[in-house]
Protein backbone atom coordinates (compact mmCIF):
# COMPACT_ATOMS: atom_id res chain seq x y z
CA UNK A 1 0.00 0.00 0.00
CA UNK A 2 1.17 3.41 -0.66
CA UNK A 3 0.04 6.27 1.31
CA UNK A 4 0.31 10.22 0.47
CA UNK A 5 2.78 12.39 1.44
CA UNK A 6 3.00 15.21 0.47
CA UNK A 7 0.59 17.06 -2.32
CA UNK A 8 1.18 19.80 -4.60
CA UNK A 9 -2.08 21.31 -7.44
CA UNK A 10 0.02 23.64 -9.41
CA UNK A 11 2.89 24.07 -7.67
CA UNK A 12 0.92 24.91 -4.32
CA UNK A 13 0.36 22.60 -1.28
CA UNK A 14 -2.65 21.28 -1.35
CA UNK A 15 -4.90 17.66 -1.15
CA UNK A 16 -7.81 19.52 -2.99
CA UNK A 17 -8.79 20.06 -6.85
CA UNK A 18 -11.49 21.90 -8.80
CA UNK A 19 -14.90 19.90 -8.98
CA UNK A 20 -14.79 20.97 -12.80
CA UNK A 21 -11.64 19.48 -13.17
CA UNK A 22 -11.81 17.82 -16.76
CA UNK A 23 -9.43 14.84 -15.27
CA UNK A 24 -12.38 13.81 -13.11
CA UNK A 25 -15.01 14.46 -15.36
CA UNK A 26 -13.30 12.58 -18.92
CA UNK A 27 -10.12 11.27 -17.83
CA UNK A 28 -8.87 14.06 -19.66
CA UNK A 29 -5.56 14.19 -18.68
CA UNK A 30 -2.00 11.76 -18.95
CA UNK A 31 0.13 10.96 -15.86
CA UNK A 32 3.51 9.50 -15.28
CA UNK A 33 4.70 7.34 -11.49
CA UNK A 34 7.93 7.74 -11.22
CA UNK A 35 10.38 5.79 -7.92
CA UNK A 36 11.97 8.25 -5.79
CA UNK A 37 15.25 6.75 -4.43
CA UNK A 38 17.75 8.82 -2.00
CA UNK A 39 16.00 12.12 -2.80
CA UNK A 40 15.47 12.07 -6.73
CA UNK A 41 13.16 10.94 -8.63
CA UNK A 42 14.48 8.30 -11.24
CA UNK A 43 14.95 9.03 -15.16
CA UNK A 44 12.41 12.41 -14.45
CA UNK A 45 14.07 13.58 -17.59
CA UNK A 46 12.48 10.97 -19.58
CA UNK A 47 9.76 10.51 -17.58
CA UNK A 48 8.80 14.22 -18.49
CA UNK A 49 9.70 13.55 -22.36
CA UNK A 50 7.04 10.58 -22.28
CA UNK A 51 4.39 12.55 -20.42
CA UNK A 52 4.99 15.55 -22.89
CA UNK A 53 4.59 13.04 -25.52
CA UNK A 54 1.59 11.57 -24.43
CA UNK A 55 -0.13 14.97 -23.65
CA UNK A 56 0.89 16.23 -27.25
CA UNK A 57 -0.99 12.52 -28.47
CA UNK A 58 -4.16 14.17 -26.77
CA UNK A 59 -3.81 17.57 -28.27
CA UNK A 60 -2.75 18.96 -24.86
CA UNK A 61 0.15 21.88 -24.83
CA UNK A 62 3.56 20.64 -23.61
CA UNK A 63 3.91 21.55 -20.29
CA UNK A 64 6.72 23.48 -18.62
CA UNK A 65 9.04 20.33 -17.99
CA UNK A 66 11.29 22.99 -16.17
CA UNK A 67 8.56 24.15 -13.22
CA UNK A 68 7.61 19.86 -13.43
CA UNK A 69 11.26 19.27 -12.72
CA UNK A 70 11.77 21.61 -10.30
CA UNK A 71 8.68 20.42 -7.88
CA UNK A 72 9.34 16.72 -8.89
CA UNK A 73 12.58 17.83 -6.98
CA UNK A 74 11.25 19.65 -4.05
CA UNK A 75 8.69 16.71 -3.31
CA UNK A 76 11.68 14.12 -3.40
CA UNK A 77 13.97 16.01 -1.72
CA UNK A 78 15.21 14.22 1.87
CA UNK A 79 13.15 11.37 0.91
CA UNK A 80 14.75 7.94 1.23
CA UNK A 81 12.28 6.10 -1.12
CA UNK A 82 8.50 6.83 -2.60
CA UNK A 83 6.74 7.02 -5.26
CA UNK A 84 5.72 10.31 -7.60
CA UNK A 85 2.76 10.35 -9.78
CA UNK A 86 3.04 13.33 -12.19
CA UNK A 87 -0.94 14.09 -13.26
CA UNK A 88 -1.50 16.85 -16.06
CA UNK A 89 -5.07 17.77 -16.71
CA UNK A 90 -6.64 19.85 -19.48
CA UNK A 91 -7.98 22.12 -16.64
CA UNK A 92 -11.19 22.98 -15.55
CA UNK A 93 -13.79 23.49 -17.93
CA UNK A 94 -17.74 24.28 -18.42
CA UNK A 95 -19.66 21.35 -18.99
CA UNK A 96 -19.47 19.25 -22.18
CA UNK A 97 -16.87 17.32 -24.30
CA UNK A 98 -15.57 20.66 -25.62
CA UNK A 99 -12.53 22.40 -24.28
CA UNK A 100 -13.12 25.52 -22.75
CA UNK A 101 -9.80 24.89 -20.37
CA UNK A 102 -7.94 27.94 -19.67
CA UNK A 103 -4.79 26.01 -19.12
CA UNK A 104 -3.53 22.92 -17.47
CA UNK A 105 -4.01 21.43 -13.89
CA UNK A 106 -0.47 20.06 -12.95
CA UNK A 107 -1.06 17.50 -9.27
CA UNK A 108 2.17 16.03 -8.08
CA UNK A 109 1.67 13.45 -5.19
CA UNK A 110 4.48 12.20 -3.57
CA UNK A 111 3.60 8.19 -2.25
CA UNK A 112 5.33 6.13 0.52
CA UNK A 113 7.22 3.10 -1.48
CA UNK A 114 4.73 0.42 -1.46
CA UNK A 115 6.26 -2.46 1.00
CA UNK A 116 6.67 -5.31 -1.66
CA UNK A 117 8.32 -8.78 -0.21
CA UNK A 118 11.84 -9.33 -1.23
CA UNK A 119 11.05 -12.83 -3.06
CA UNK A 120 9.27 -10.94 -6.22
CA UNK A 121 12.60 -9.55 -6.73
CA UNK A 122 14.74 -12.49 -5.71
CA UNK A 123 11.93 -15.81 -6.25
CA UNK A 124 9.91 -14.17 -9.03
CA UNK A 125 6.02 -13.62 -9.04
CA UNK A 126 3.13 -15.44 -9.90
CA UNK A 127 0.90 -14.05 -12.65
CA UNK A 128 -2.75 -14.44 -13.58
CA UNK A 129 -5.08 -14.08 -16.80
CA UNK A 130 -7.08 -11.31 -16.20
CA UNK A 131 -10.57 -11.61 -17.77
CA UNK A 132 -11.62 -7.79 -18.55
CA UNK A 133 -9.46 -7.44 -21.73
CA UNK A 134 -7.65 -4.23 -23.27
CA UNK A 135 -9.95 -2.21 -26.12
CA UNK A 136 -8.37 -1.59 -29.12
CA UNK A 137 -7.48 1.86 -29.99
CA UNK A 138 -4.80 2.59 -32.09
CA UNK A 139 -5.52 6.67 -31.97
CA UNK A 140 -4.96 6.25 -27.73
CA UNK A 141 -2.37 2.49 -28.06
CA UNK A 142 0.54 3.53 -25.63
CA UNK A 143 -0.54 6.48 -23.72
CA UNK A 144 -0.90 6.74 -20.27
CA UNK A 145 -4.23 8.58 -19.93
CA UNK A 146 -6.21 8.71 -17.32
CA UNK A 147 -9.02 6.50 -18.00
CA UNK A 148 -7.90 3.61 -16.57
CA UNK A 149 -11.08 1.86 -15.89
CA UNK A 150 -10.11 -1.66 -17.47
CA UNK A 151 -7.17 -1.73 -14.92
CA UNK A 152 -9.39 -1.12 -12.32
CA UNK A 153 -11.76 -3.86 -13.25
CA UNK A 154 -8.58 -6.60 -14.15
CA UNK A 155 -7.00 -5.55 -10.86
CA UNK A 156 -10.25 -6.67 -8.98
CA UNK A 157 -10.80 -9.44 -10.23
CA UNK A 158 -8.72 -11.37 -7.57
CA UNK A 159 -7.52 -11.46 -3.64
CA UNK A 160 -5.03 -13.59 -3.49
CA UNK A 161 -1.70 -11.86 -1.98
CA UNK A 162 0.59 -14.82 -3.68
CA UNK A 163 -0.76 -13.26 -7.15
CA UNK A 164 1.89 -10.32 -7.92
CA UNK A 165 0.38 -9.41 -11.00
CA UNK A 166 -2.40 -9.85 -14.12
CA UNK A 167 -2.06 -10.66 -17.42
CA UNK A 168 -4.04 -8.29 -19.95
CA UNK A 169 -5.27 -9.64 -23.03
CA UNK A 170 -6.22 -7.49 -26.03
CA UNK A 171 -10.07 -8.04 -27.38
CA UNK A 172 -8.72 -10.20 -30.02
CA UNK A 173 -6.31 -12.22 -27.76
CA UNK A 174 -3.35 -11.15 -28.17
CA UNK A 175 -1.15 -10.81 -24.89
CA UNK A 176 -0.25 -7.01 -24.08
CA UNK A 177 0.97 -6.25 -20.82
CA UNK A 178 0.38 -6.21 -17.00
CA UNK A 179 -2.30 -4.57 -14.97
CA UNK A 180 0.17 -2.38 -14.11
CA UNK A 181 3.42 -3.08 -15.71
CA UNK A 182 4.96 -4.23 -18.97
CA UNK A 183 5.79 -7.85 -19.99
CA UNK A 184 8.82 -9.22 -21.96
CA UNK A 185 9.34 -13.17 -22.67
CA UNK A 186 13.22 -14.78 -23.55
CA UNK A 187 12.73 -17.11 -26.48
CA UNK A 188 15.99 -18.70 -28.13
CA UNK A 189 18.05 -15.75 -26.88
CA UNK A 190 15.60 -13.33 -28.09
CA UNK A 191 13.92 -10.34 -25.91
CA UNK A 192 10.23 -10.63 -26.97
CA UNK A 193 7.89 -7.58 -26.07
CA UNK A 194 4.34 -7.31 -27.42
CA UNK A 195 3.42 -4.60 -29.99
CA UNK A 196 1.49 -1.92 -28.27
CA UNK A 197 0.25 0.25 -31.43
CA UNK A 198 -3.17 -1.25 -30.75
CA UNK A 199 -3.59 -0.55 -26.81
CA UNK A 200 -1.61 -0.98 -24.15
CA UNK A 201 0.43 1.49 -21.84
CA UNK A 202 4.44 2.35 -23.01
CA UNK A 203 5.75 2.53 -19.57
CA UNK A 204 9.23 4.22 -19.23
CA UNK A 205 11.45 0.92 -17.90
CA UNK A 206 10.11 -0.95 -21.17
CA UNK A 207 11.55 1.87 -23.23
CA UNK A 208 14.79 1.44 -21.01
CA UNK A 209 14.92 -2.66 -21.05
CA UNK A 210 14.53 -2.30 -25.20
CA UNK A 211 17.48 -0.40 -25.30
CA UNK A 212 19.78 -1.75 -22.97
CA UNK A 213 19.07 -5.54 -23.88
CA UNK A 214 20.90 -5.68 -27.19
CA UNK A 215 24.05 -6.05 -24.88
CA UNK A 216 22.44 -9.37 -23.11
CA UNK A 217 20.17 -11.23 -25.93
CA UNK A 218 20.61 -11.95 -29.24
CA UNK A 219 18.13 -10.07 -30.39
CA UNK A 220 15.11 -8.07 -29.56
CA UNK A 221 11.76 -8.02 -31.07
CA UNK A 222 8.10 -5.93 -30.62
CA UNK A 223 5.84 -7.79 -31.86
CA UNK A 224 2.64 -9.78 -31.75
CA UNK A 225 2.69 -12.39 -29.22
CA UNK A 226 -0.30 -15.23 -28.43
CA UNK A 227 -0.30 -17.16 -25.05
CA UNK A 228 1.04 -20.05 -27.14
CA UNK A 229 3.90 -18.08 -27.29
CA UNK A 230 3.64 -17.00 -23.64
CA UNK A 231 3.56 -19.99 -22.12
CA UNK A 232 6.77 -21.60 -24.57
CA UNK A 233 8.72 -18.77 -23.54
CA UNK A 234 12.40 -19.49 -21.65
CA UNK A 235 11.69 -16.39 -19.46
CA UNK A 236 9.42 -14.25 -18.68
CA UNK A 237 9.49 -11.02 -16.66
CA UNK A 238 7.56 -7.59 -15.79
CA UNK A 239 8.70 -4.29 -15.54
CA UNK A 240 7.56 -1.02 -14.74
CA UNK A 241 8.87 2.27 -13.00
CA UNK A 242 8.39 1.36 -9.14
CA UNK A 243 9.23 -2.42 -9.35
CA UNK A 244 11.77 -2.35 -11.88
CA UNK A 245 12.46 -6.21 -13.09
CA UNK A 246 10.46 -8.91 -11.17
CA UNK A 247 10.58 -12.31 -12.89
CA UNK A 248 7.93 -14.42 -13.29
CA UNK A 249 8.04 -18.00 -12.25
CA UNK A 250 4.66 -19.04 -12.40
CA UNK A 251 1.43 -18.16 -14.83
CA UNK A 252 -1.23 -20.91 -14.53
CA UNK A 253 0.07 -24.47 -15.36
CA UNK A 254 3.39 -22.84 -16.82
CA UNK A 255 6.69 -22.48 -14.64
CA UNK A 256 9.39 -20.69 -15.33
CA UNK A 257 13.06 -20.83 -13.76
CA UNK A 258 14.50 -17.23 -13.10
CA UNK A 259 16.48 -17.00 -16.18
CA UNK A 260 20.24 -15.99 -16.64
CA UNK A 261 18.48 -12.84 -19.62
CA UNK A 262 16.36 -11.51 -16.35
CA UNK A 263 18.73 -11.42 -13.53
CA UNK A 264 20.76 -9.25 -16.57
CA UNK A 265 18.39 -6.86 -15.97
CA UNK A 266 17.78 -6.87 -13.01
CA UNK A 267 21.59 -6.27 -12.54
CA UNK A 268 21.55 -3.46 -15.80
CA UNK A 269 18.98 -1.38 -13.50
CA UNK A 270 20.60 -1.83 -10.07
CA UNK A 271 18.30 -4.49 -9.17
CA UNK A 272 15.14 -2.50 -7.86
CA UNK A 273 15.63 0.53 -9.28
CA UNK A 274 16.01 1.50 -12.87
CA UNK A 275 18.90 4.21 -13.48
CA UNK A 276 19.52 6.04 -16.59
CA UNK A 277 18.93 9.30 -18.30
CA UNK B 1 -21.52 26.83 -22.98
CA UNK B 2 -23.19 25.38 -19.51
CA UNK B 3 -21.29 27.16 -16.66
CA UNK B 4 -21.35 25.81 -12.95
CA UNK B 5 -24.49 27.20 -10.98
CA UNK B 6 -24.53 25.21 -7.56
CA UNK B 7 -21.88 22.08 -6.49
CA UNK B 8 -22.59 19.47 -3.84
CA UNK B 9 -20.12 16.97 -3.15
CA UNK B 10 -21.35 14.20 -0.69
CA UNK B 11 -24.29 16.52 -0.05
CA UNK B 12 -22.28 19.40 1.39
CA UNK B 13 -21.85 22.78 -0.44
CA UNK B 14 -18.36 22.47 -2.19
CA UNK B 15 -16.27 23.04 -5.31
CA UNK B 16 -13.30 21.03 -3.98
CA UNK B 17 -12.42 17.30 -4.21
CA UNK B 18 -9.90 15.41 -3.01
CA UNK B 19 -6.69 14.79 -5.27
CA UNK B 20 -6.50 11.20 -3.91
CA UNK B 21 -10.34 10.77 -5.63
CA UNK B 22 -10.00 7.58 -7.88
CA UNK B 23 -12.79 9.46 -10.72
CA UNK B 24 -9.63 11.75 -10.97
CA UNK B 25 -6.80 8.70 -11.03
CA UNK B 26 -8.58 6.65 -12.96
CA UNK B 27 -11.76 7.54 -14.69
CA UNK B 28 -13.19 5.12 -12.15
CA UNK B 29 -16.86 6.34 -11.73
CA UNK B 30 -20.01 6.70 -13.70
CA UNK B 31 -22.35 9.59 -14.46
CA UNK B 32 -25.53 11.00 -15.57
CA UNK B 33 -26.61 13.98 -17.47
CA UNK B 34 -30.15 15.24 -16.40
CA UNK B 35 -32.07 18.16 -17.60
CA UNK B 36 -33.79 20.25 -15.20
CA UNK B 37 -37.02 21.57 -16.11
CA UNK B 38 -38.98 24.03 -14.03
CA UNK B 39 -37.15 22.99 -10.91
CA UNK B 40 -37.26 19.62 -11.40
CA UNK B 41 -34.89 16.90 -12.88
CA UNK B 42 -36.36 14.99 -15.83
CA UNK B 43 -36.79 11.56 -15.27
CA UNK B 44 -34.91 11.22 -12.42
CA UNK B 45 -36.11 8.19 -10.82
CA UNK B 46 -35.05 6.51 -14.49
CA UNK B 47 -32.17 8.46 -14.42
CA UNK B 48 -30.60 7.08 -10.99
CA UNK B 49 -31.77 3.46 -11.95
CA UNK B 50 -29.44 3.80 -15.26
CA UNK B 51 -26.65 5.07 -12.78
CA UNK B 52 -26.63 2.66 -10.30
CA UNK B 53 -26.68 -0.12 -13.59
CA UNK B 54 -23.66 1.27 -14.36
CA UNK B 55 -22.78 1.67 -10.72
CA UNK B 56 -23.04 -2.66 -10.38
CA UNK B 57 -21.40 -2.62 -14.18
CA UNK B 58 -17.93 -1.46 -12.79
CA UNK B 59 -18.37 -3.54 -9.07
CA UNK B 60 -19.51 -0.66 -7.13
CA UNK B 61 -22.09 -0.67 -4.64
CA UNK B 62 -25.45 0.52 -5.47
CA UNK B 63 -25.70 4.26 -4.26
CA UNK B 64 -28.32 5.52 -1.95
CA UNK B 65 -31.08 6.82 -4.31
CA UNK B 66 -33.07 8.64 -2.13
CA UNK B 67 -30.27 10.49 -0.88
CA UNK B 68 -29.09 11.22 -4.53
CA UNK B 69 -32.86 12.12 -5.26
CA UNK B 70 -33.32 14.23 -2.09
CA UNK B 71 -29.96 16.19 -3.15
CA UNK B 72 -30.68 16.55 -6.53
CA UNK B 73 -34.50 18.10 -5.97
CA UNK B 74 -32.61 20.35 -3.45
CA UNK B 75 -30.21 21.31 -6.21
CA UNK B 76 -32.85 21.96 -8.94
CA UNK B 77 -35.69 23.49 -6.65
CA UNK B 78 -36.35 27.37 -8.07
CA UNK B 79 -34.30 26.37 -11.06
CA UNK B 80 -36.55 27.51 -14.23
CA UNK B 81 -34.13 25.59 -16.49
CA UNK B 82 -30.75 23.56 -16.05
CA UNK B 83 -28.68 20.83 -16.44
CA UNK B 84 -27.73 18.76 -13.37
CA UNK B 85 -24.85 16.06 -13.66
CA UNK B 86 -24.82 13.56 -11.28
CA UNK B 87 -20.97 11.46 -10.84
CA UNK B 88 -20.82 8.79 -8.53
CA UNK B 89 -16.49 7.56 -8.05
CA UNK B 90 -15.33 4.63 -6.32
CA UNK B 91 -13.63 7.49 -3.51
CA UNK B 92 -10.96 8.48 -2.25
CA UNK B 93 -8.06 5.69 -2.22
CA UNK B 94 -4.02 5.27 -2.14
CA UNK B 95 -1.97 4.80 -4.96
CA UNK B 96 -2.78 1.35 -7.35
CA UNK B 97 -5.24 -0.09 -9.13
CA UNK B 98 -6.38 -1.68 -5.87
CA UNK B 99 -9.50 0.01 -4.79
CA UNK B 100 -9.10 0.52 -0.87
CA UNK B 101 -11.74 3.37 -0.96
CA UNK B 102 -13.91 3.07 1.97
CA UNK B 103 -17.07 4.78 0.59
CA UNK B 104 -17.94 6.27 -2.78
CA UNK B 105 -17.83 10.10 -3.64
CA UNK B 106 -20.77 11.46 -4.90
CA UNK B 107 -20.90 15.01 -6.78
CA UNK B 108 -23.82 16.41 -7.83
CA UNK B 109 -23.52 19.78 -9.99
CA UNK B 110 -26.34 22.27 -11.38
CA UNK B 111 -25.05 23.61 -14.86
CA UNK B 112 -26.78 26.67 -16.61
CA UNK B 113 -28.90 25.34 -20.00
CA UNK B 114 -26.89 25.54 -23.04
CA UNK B 115 -27.61 28.61 -25.42
CA UNK B 116 -28.76 25.94 -28.50
CA UNK B 117 -30.20 27.87 -31.70
CA UNK B 118 -34.21 27.09 -31.44
CA UNK B 119 -33.41 25.87 -35.16
CA UNK B 120 -31.56 22.78 -34.13
CA UNK B 121 -35.30 21.16 -33.08
CA UNK B 122 -36.89 23.16 -35.81
CA UNK B 123 -35.11 23.23 -38.70
CA UNK B 124 -32.92 20.36 -38.09
CA UNK B 125 -28.79 20.46 -37.64
CA UNK B 126 -25.44 19.20 -39.46
CA UNK B 127 -23.65 16.19 -38.90
CA UNK B 128 -19.74 15.14 -39.32
CA UNK B 129 -18.04 12.16 -39.04
CA UNK B 130 -15.45 12.03 -36.58
CA UNK B 131 -11.73 10.10 -37.24
CA UNK B 132 -11.80 9.49 -33.45
CA UNK B 133 -13.16 5.84 -33.24
CA UNK B 134 -14.93 4.12 -30.67
CA UNK B 135 -12.90 1.06 -28.83
CA UNK B 136 -14.13 -1.83 -28.32
CA UNK B 137 -14.79 -3.24 -24.97
CA UNK B 138 -18.29 -5.56 -24.47
CA UNK B 139 -17.51 -5.37 -20.59
CA UNK B 140 -17.83 -1.67 -20.43
CA UNK B 141 -20.15 -1.03 -23.55
CA UNK B 142 -23.20 1.14 -22.88
CA UNK B 143 -21.36 1.99 -19.54
CA UNK B 144 -21.31 6.00 -18.77
CA UNK B 145 -18.14 5.54 -16.96
CA UNK B 146 -16.01 8.87 -16.51
CA UNK B 147 -13.33 7.73 -19.22
CA UNK B 148 -14.47 10.02 -22.05
CA UNK B 149 -10.97 10.48 -23.89
CA UNK B 150 -12.55 9.37 -26.83
CA UNK B 151 -15.50 11.65 -26.95
CA UNK B 152 -12.99 14.53 -26.45
CA UNK B 153 -10.66 13.84 -28.96
CA UNK B 154 -13.59 13.66 -31.53
CA UNK B 155 -15.01 16.74 -30.10
CA UNK B 156 -11.84 18.70 -30.54
CA UNK B 157 -11.88 17.66 -34.14
CA UNK B 158 -14.62 20.32 -35.18
CA UNK B 159 -14.83 23.86 -34.45
CA UNK B 160 -17.00 24.82 -37.30
CA UNK B 161 -20.50 26.12 -34.96
CA UNK B 162 -22.78 25.41 -37.93
CA UNK B 163 -22.01 21.67 -37.23
CA UNK B 164 -23.83 20.58 -33.71
CA UNK B 165 -22.81 16.95 -33.60
CA UNK B 166 -20.06 14.83 -34.16
CA UNK B 167 -20.71 10.87 -35.65
CA UNK B 168 -18.71 8.53 -34.12
CA UNK B 169 -18.10 5.07 -35.62
CA UNK B 170 -16.09 1.76 -33.55
CA UNK B 171 -12.73 0.71 -35.08
CA UNK B 172 -14.28 -1.91 -37.50
CA UNK B 173 -16.62 0.78 -39.25
CA UNK B 174 -19.65 0.54 -37.27
CA UNK B 175 -22.08 3.67 -36.97
CA UNK B 176 -22.46 4.12 -32.52
CA UNK B 177 -23.46 7.35 -31.94
CA UNK B 178 -22.65 11.04 -31.55
CA UNK B 179 -20.10 12.63 -29.36
CA UNK B 180 -22.56 13.48 -26.96
CA UNK B 181 -25.96 11.68 -28.63
CA UNK B 182 -27.63 8.83 -29.70
CA UNK B 183 -28.33 7.69 -33.11
CA UNK B 184 -31.78 6.77 -34.54
CA UNK B 185 -32.61 6.12 -38.55
CA UNK B 186 -35.96 5.59 -39.70
CA UNK B 187 -35.94 3.75 -43.25
CA UNK B 188 -39.16 2.23 -44.83
CA UNK B 189 -41.49 3.12 -41.77
CA UNK B 190 -38.84 1.36 -39.06
CA UNK B 191 -37.03 2.90 -36.44
CA UNK B 192 -33.56 1.60 -35.86
CA UNK B 193 -30.82 2.32 -33.42
CA UNK B 194 -27.04 1.09 -33.38
CA UNK B 195 -26.73 -2.03 -31.37
CA UNK B 196 -24.23 -0.87 -28.58
CA UNK B 197 -23.49 -4.60 -27.10
CA UNK B 198 -19.71 -3.26 -28.28
CA UNK B 199 -19.43 -0.10 -27.11
CA UNK B 200 -21.40 3.08 -27.07
CA UNK B 201 -23.53 4.97 -24.45
CA UNK B 202 -27.03 3.62 -23.63
CA UNK B 203 -28.68 7.18 -23.12
CA UNK B 204 -31.99 7.72 -21.34
CA UNK B 205 -33.80 9.51 -23.95
CA UNK B 206 -32.37 6.36 -26.45
CA UNK B 207 -34.29 3.97 -24.05
CA UNK B 208 -37.33 6.56 -24.20
CA UNK B 209 -37.54 6.28 -27.48
CA UNK B 210 -37.33 2.84 -27.88
CA UNK B 211 -40.17 2.80 -25.71
CA UNK B 212 -42.37 4.96 -26.94
CA UNK B 213 -41.68 3.97 -30.86
CA UNK B 214 -44.11 1.09 -31.75
CA UNK B 215 -46.62 3.93 -31.19
CA UNK B 216 -44.88 5.98 -34.16
CA UNK B 217 -43.19 3.55 -36.13
CA UNK B 218 -44.02 0.08 -37.44
CA UNK B 219 -41.17 -1.52 -36.40
CA UNK B 220 -38.31 -1.24 -33.74
CA UNK B 221 -34.60 -2.63 -34.54
CA UNK B 222 -31.61 -2.62 -32.44
CA UNK B 223 -28.84 -4.05 -34.78
CA UNK B 224 -26.04 -3.13 -36.22
CA UNK B 225 -25.70 -0.11 -39.10
CA UNK B 226 -22.64 0.89 -41.35
CA UNK B 227 -22.27 4.35 -43.47
CA UNK B 228 -24.47 2.88 -46.18
CA UNK B 229 -27.28 2.23 -44.17
CA UNK B 230 -26.78 5.92 -43.04
CA UNK B 231 -26.97 7.26 -45.68
CA UNK B 232 -29.94 5.34 -47.20
CA UNK B 233 -32.17 6.32 -44.13
CA UNK B 234 -35.00 7.87 -44.51
CA UNK B 235 -34.42 10.22 -41.74
CA UNK B 236 -32.01 10.63 -39.06
CA UNK B 237 -32.18 12.05 -35.45
CA UNK B 238 -30.10 12.03 -32.64
CA UNK B 239 -30.84 12.32 -28.84
CA UNK B 240 -29.96 13.12 -25.46
CA UNK B 241 -31.24 14.29 -22.00
CA UNK B 242 -30.40 17.69 -22.67
CA UNK B 243 -31.32 18.63 -26.12
CA UNK B 244 -34.41 16.13 -26.29
CA UNK B 245 -34.47 15.07 -30.06
CA UNK B 246 -32.13 16.92 -32.75
CA UNK B 247 -33.59 16.04 -36.65
CA UNK B 248 -30.66 15.22 -38.23
CA UNK B 249 -31.02 17.06 -41.83
CA UNK B 250 -27.45 16.80 -43.45
CA UNK B 251 -24.58 15.00 -43.12
CA UNK B 252 -21.56 15.53 -45.35
CA UNK B 253 -23.48 14.92 -49.11
CA UNK B 254 -26.35 13.63 -47.55
CA UNK B 255 -29.54 15.68 -47.14
CA UNK B 256 -32.61 14.45 -45.17
CA UNK B 257 -35.95 16.43 -44.67
CA UNK B 258 -37.41 16.54 -41.06
CA UNK B 259 -39.25 13.59 -41.32
CA UNK B 260 -42.49 12.62 -40.03
CA UNK B 261 -41.13 10.12 -37.19
CA UNK B 262 -38.70 12.95 -35.82
CA UNK B 263 -41.49 14.76 -35.63
CA UNK B 264 -43.83 13.09 -33.94
CA UNK B 265 -40.79 11.94 -31.13
CA UNK B 266 -40.09 15.43 -30.74
CA UNK B 267 -44.31 15.80 -30.00
CA UNK B 268 -44.32 12.76 -27.54
CA UNK B 269 -41.14 14.56 -25.30
CA UNK B 270 -42.89 17.31 -25.31
CA UNK B 271 -40.76 18.86 -27.75
CA UNK B 272 -37.21 19.39 -25.94
CA UNK B 273 -37.53 17.84 -22.76
CA UNK B 274 -38.20 14.13 -22.50
CA UNK B 275 -41.05 13.22 -20.08
CA UNK B 276 -41.82 10.20 -18.31
CA UNK B 277 -41.09 8.32 -15.00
Amino acid sequence: MSRLLHALVDGEDSTRLSVLDRGLHYGDGVFRTVRVERGVPCNLTRQLARLSDDARRIGLAAPDTESLSAQAMKLSAGRTQGVLKILLTRGQGDRGYRSTAAKPTVIQLLYSMPEYPAACWRAGICLRTCETRLAINPRLAGVKHLGRIEQVLARAEWDDPMIHEGLMLDTEDRVIEGVSSNLFLVRDGELLTPDLSRCGVAGVTREMILEAAPAYTRAVRIRDIDMTELRAADECLVCNSVIGVWPVIRFENTQWPVGPVTRKLQAHFGDACPRGV
